[in-house]
């Protein structure tokens, strides 16, 4: 298994599941997970969606830059940095973003977000 | 002990050697440190002080724009995520950037550097 297609699989999935249907985030977080959202501090699965689902846009498009991945603890676990950049519908420019995840297994061989760190980078 | 105190001294301890001493970020680093400098993987902490002061200048100033950090696996370990510019000397523009650390507790009740990606955020 090639850490870095999986680090490119999990991003085109996440991202492709925030464009089409934002609520299906809820899967790939657990009660232990953490967002940190432009400062803003959010624990645990329900909190996380609402607070995405929340967000004062209707429909979004996000394309990704660069994509790096390392192996980091515990066991199996993995980090995913993120660059792009986000068009919101209605807006003539794009906003860019810098995104971190810390992804760990599930027992069924897949990985749910233990750690997400997500900031728009201002120009 | 505050972990965002912590985060915020930490930052401040990495870029104000790097910008005054780079070969002194080797403390920071062990055997098993990785860094990802714009999609270049390098491992150990001897590897990455050669790549960082063999960098193509000479001397630089890192701006830090926003801190943020969680915990995270293995027990003690800390996530922190910086975005800054970077300020070359002799160069008009800053440089945006970047960069996630992940953190390890050591012995002494310091931290190095398990993890460490970066990249330039190009406008």
């Amino acid at each position: 298994m090639d850490p870095d297609a999986v680090a490119k699989a999990f991003v085109e999935h996440y991202y492709s599941t925030f464009d089409a249907n934002r609520a299906g985030l809820g899967n790939l977080y657990q009660d232990g997970s953490m967002l940190t959202f432009e400062g803003q501090k959010i624990m645990g699965s329900p909190n996380i969606v609402a607070k995405l689902t929340g967000l004062p846009f209707q429909q979004c498009q996000h394309h990704i830059t660069t994509v790096d991945c390392q192996p980091s603890g515990p066991a199996g676990g993995m980090l995913v940095f993120v660059s792009g950049s986000l068009q919101l519908s209605g807006e003539q420019h794009a906003l860019k973003f810098s995104q971190m995840f810390h992804l760990m297994p599930t027992p069924q061989g897949s990985f749910y977000v233990l750690n997400d760190i997500f900031r728009l980078n201002y120009a």
